[in-house]
């Protein structure tokens, strides 16, 4: 709330031109809430302000400016303003601009740069997207094990300012091969004359630079550190992931997830920065396929024409059959997609969860079989059969919707696809047109119909 | 794959008692790993691996360990191991054990604690779940501003062993009000007689103890801090909650929204760890109130007994038309309320969700009644009319859907409820009935049925 508030006199003061006011205001705050602000205004004033802003604040608050805002803010800078930025930037923020920047402002700000710069960033920009190595960083503190902690210290001192982090150091051998890894706090811990080799940790958690970006989140979650290095194949380091860049990693995967979960292709931008059309697009395709499924569910209900016309009440239990379907289907297919994301479920687990959702679709169907039954013979008094019919019908389209929810997830990381389009959407498809075909084939039966 | 090589030698190891290899194969890994290696093992075997571990790893093996493997070994463990244990264990560990372990033993535990520890202990464990307090430790690095750099160097080589972090330290003045904060990174680049008050920050970014945990979240999202200070209304600082935790925290939460979004009670457990009657009970009450609620909209149907006796051909479009609306809903609710668990979508957006949603249900619903209505002419050669009323029903639902997807989770929000709870399960069943009625309507209308 007292955010909010100033905000709003920030707003007010550049509206009324008071400028060295709002300066003042402007640059009394954190450099992150400093962006937060400068991304809501449009491209002039989110210019002016910027340019207010001192020089050694001027980086920090470029860092985290959303794509948009830089962009405006690139393209009115002058080139020495510029050279200054991207030679300040880390080399990772620079590569997540570069990234969104329309290719004619990529190629000024890298004519811009320093050959060294580029090197690095293109060094970077090499790697797939989603791999280990496309979030590294290069700036990391590199130590000998033959350096004592004193001389550890003074590296650090003179060199350690622009790195991404300088608490976990890497200490590497020829051809920069990865020996071991020595943190400050060891540092600090031990006298200063002790050598890096004695307090180093010789087996380093490490990931390769074509490793996913999700087992580097994985990485962290279980060994708690401060950041992981990054090794070609020769074990060579070539780079490191920081744990506030695996933090926003984290939420863009289950973001993603979220966005895969409910049929959408996933979005690169937030969903008020994305255009309508784009939206639009993201969504349609897996809306079609769906509708197309269905169109295949309603097939099978026209095969039951004369069953229908004959006992027209059967289609008032059609929605509470399926939706009751694709819920329980929905439930488990969410808890084993996300306990695969989390890496609690691995494939050898497979026939655990079928188990396990065995066991709660009796529980559960049982319940709502029993509930339907009463139900029916309470509204529909002496009509038992109808009464079986659904309770039978729901039961095992209880059942089915949890093995489905089960075991699809699992079987889509075997084939090697993303476990997460096997979510409610496309369950509650096949488990309808099953639903309804197990429904109407007990009824037919059952009430001779 | 490695990883699952080594495990399978050491079980092999431990079935043949050659408890020697065994012992040098499991310290040679990483904490982290040999306490997943114990997790799988059963309560005897977990005890025998963990007696074996030197006593210098136990304490942060332990401190992985889930929560069954923590209850059996303690259970068989000695009171003066049990004593060495819980002093070594941070604060916050220890708080998350004695959560989760049955009454007897956590009396057992604090009998075995010393006054100091017990006293830190129950300070953490007053404060309400999910608040800031709660996941917070009180493992500090607390300065003073009238310290220099050296004599905070000397301060943190005495007191830092057993701390959470010591990169980022907290400045405190009288009655342990937060003055400041300063990182190991600004003292290592100052020279050793700077005085603290010189370097630190004044403008804390702080948290207050009953602030909810995903807030903490957010600040180290949007800040990129390693540890963030919990403050109590009067500004005395009571602890700090570390990034790690944070991302702790951060997956918990993802997975509780996962959980809540698919009409299931958020879990404590991991679903392999978790009983079949609890995932039954999780699971029952929102299928159970989701089921009497499509008994409602099969009662609509029920409405329509004589339009669907004259046309029977109608049903077969159920399918495809709830489906649809489910899906067009779930696809908009996903998006909004992962838009604002992120904090990207506040309540002052309502509208612009609203104006974009329906935006994208013009595009979408558009091209989708298009195809309809092909499909259907094209099926059954010139029904127009049956074509129009599935075309025009199409359109309405998908616009009805986004719609309710886009404003339902915010209005949640604005009447303090969670967000979550309004995403495809509910919204689905909502759509539904709105759908058909929609549906039949027309079509009575348009077909006079």
């Amino acid at each position: 709330m007292e955010e909010n508030v100033i905000m709003e006199r920030l707003l007010e003061l550049l509206k009324e031109k008071k400028y060295r006011e709002f300066k003042k205001a402007l640059i009394d705050m954190n450099e992150a809430d400093i962006a937060e602000f400068i991304d809501e205004l449009d491209a002039e004033s989110a210019c002016l302000a910027f340019r207010l802003l001192p020089k050694a604040m001027a980086t920090d608050v470029f860092a985290e400016l959303d794509s948009d805002a830089q962009e405006h803010i690139i393209s009115e800078m002058s080139d020495s303003d510029l050279q200054y930025i991207i030679e300040d930037l880390s080399i990772d923020d620079a590569v997540d601009m570069l990234e969104e920047l329309p290719p004619a402002l990529v190629v000024r700000v890298l004519e811009n740069a320093t050959a060294d710069t580029r090197k690095q960033i293109n060094e970077i920009l090499k790697y797939p997207e989603n791999s280990a190595g496309s979030i590294m960083t290069v700036e990391y503190i590199g130590l000998k094990k033959t350096m004592t902690v004193k001389e550890a210290f003074d590296y650090i001192r003179k060199y350690g300012t622009d790195k991404e982090t300088i608490y976990t150091c890497y200490v590497m051998g020829d051809y920069r091969v990865l020996e071991g890894v020595v943190t400050v706090k060891e540092m600090l811990m031990s006298s200063y004359d002790v050598l890096i080799e004695e307090i180093m940790d010789t087996k380093v958690i490490k990931a390769d630079t074509l490793d996913h970006r999700e087992d580097i989140v994985k990485i962290f979650n279980k060994y708690g550190f401060l950041s992981v290095p990054v090794v070609d194949h020769d074990n060579r380091l070539v780079g490191i992931v920081t744990i506030d860049d695996a933090m926003d990693v984290m939420e863009e995967e289950a973001t993603e997830d979220f966005e895969k979960m409910a049929a959408m292709n996933p979005s690169e931008k937030p969903y008020l920065k994305t255009g309508v059309f784009e939206i639009a697009k993201n969504r349609i395709m897996w809306l079609l396929f769906l509708m197309i499924s269905a169109m295949i569910t309603g097939g099978i209900l026209s095969k039951f024409e004369q069953a229908i016309s004959a006992m027209p009440i059967l289609v008032s239990f059609i929605p509470m059959l399926t939706d009751t379907g694709g819920n329980a289907g929905s439930q488990s297919s969410t808890m084993v997609i996300r306990g695969m994301a989390v890496g609690e479920i691995e494939l050898k687990d497979a026939l655990k969860v079928l188990w396990k959702e065995f066991r709660v679709a009796v529980i559960v169907g049982t319940i709502l079989a029993i509930i339907d039954f009463i139900k029916i013979v309470v509204q529909y008094p002496g009509k038992y059969l109808v009464g079986m019919t659904v309770a039978l019908s729901m039961f095992m389209t209880v059942m089915l919707a949890n093995l489905a929810g089960g075991v699809l997830p699992v079987l889509a990381k075997k084939l090697k696809l993303d476990p997460a389009i096997m979510a409610a959407p496309l369950i509650s498809t096949l488990v309808d047109a099953m639903s309804l075909l197990i429904f109407f084939t007990i009824a037919v039966n059952l009430l001779k119909l």
